[in-house]
């Protein structure tokens, strides 16, 4: 049973935690699980990432960059996530054209419908059948991110982190608006609370997506 | 005097010898000349000329190819050529939008109409003043390139340089649609010739334009 599941949320919302927490549980349901990220999850998709992320890039032109995230994506849809959601597994994707309409449509002012036509290539049509929105403050998100980086457990602050503060609280309330618009498939967790909290709240969506697909 | 010129042909035409002796020939004329090259051409473009070129990247899917063209212009436009434009200089470059159309659109098979938007967005709408194509035979371009690799005086065989003879069939024949459907701005050079005559002839061309620049 194929099942495309994308995560999004501000830096620091505690994503990447989760997904690796949701892979395992639905390995032990006897689920196949593809764990991917964007922008990256193959060769030609982390160079790009690499330069995307790069602070030595900070002259990185808004539209360059969108393209940039457009050539990462459509690599990865074709290289990993066709592929898998074809052998019927599931797909659990850290950010995809959702993140791009947050960042660069609502964060840096670039048109939406530009984006649109161009997520539509890069993502060769594919929508996921689920989007799980960790919603947090900004200042909380950020301050997680900055504690990781102090301690040194994450890499150095990237091109992101360096935003302003208005940046972020822009890219937070896009998501809300494009979950508002997207009330079938967009599901919001609460990810001020306990990581083990969280991860409660994303396996009971998850799980009932689960039986309502398998006829359970 | 603001100029923008291109310089187009397929693999071995002789074109980047030909832009560094055109180069020295404006300079000598008291032109402000800025060299450039695509995909390329800054520190950004640069590393995506990296992933493009590099043979481990064979799996590079044709949309996304497009799409890492698309952002490597975007960001040489902003950073390199509209700034020169700007302050009156001459700017050659070697390849521009219309590489896209005849490498990714004729040569791969590509919607000319998908290349076209992307070229209007990546290159901002910027056309040249004029675009010297560089015609010669695929088979003469192709060993003149091998012959390059062999006496290792230039770059180990890229992915282009091994694509098959057909592609670069189409590929040239692109670029003499593009040349009958841009009569305006393209001019075409006999590139089988010796280095000196291919010279001359762009010589002739580009001094003539500048003449009726100057209005002299």
């Amino acid at each position: 049973m194929s099942l495309f599941i994308t995560f999004e949320g501000i830096e620091g919302s505690g994503k990447t935690t989760q997904i690796s927490r949701l892979a395992t549980h639905l390995r032990s349901q006897g689920l196949e699980v593809v764990q991917t990220r964007e922008p990256g999850g193959c060769r030609v998709a982390d160079a790009i990432r690499g330069i995307l992320l790069d602070s030595d890039n900070a002259g990185l032109a808004p539209t360059a960059e969108l393209l940039l995230y457009a050539a990462a994506r459509r690599q990865h849809v074709e290289e990993v996530i066709q592929p898998a959601l074809a052998a019927d597994q599931v797909v659990l994707c850290d950010r995809f054209t959702d993140a791009t309409l947050a960042y660069q449509g609502y964060g840096r002012g670039l048109s939406l419908e530009l984006i649109e036509n161009l997520n539509t290539l890069a993502g060769a049509g594919l929508c996921p059948d689920l989007t799980l929105l960790f919603e947090l403050p900004v200042e909380i998100g950020l301050n997680r991110a900055l504690r990781r980086i102090e301690n040194a457990t994450g890499p150095a602050e990237d091109r992101f982190e360096q935003e302003s503060l208005a940046f972020h609280e822009r890219v937070r309330q896009g998501y809300l608006t494009l979950a508002e618009r997207n009330p079938h498939r967009y599901r919001l967790l609460a990810a001020e609370a306990h990581p083990d909290q969280v991860f409660a709240q994303a396996v009971k969506i998850v799980d009932k997506i689960l039986i309502k697909r398998q006829g359970l």
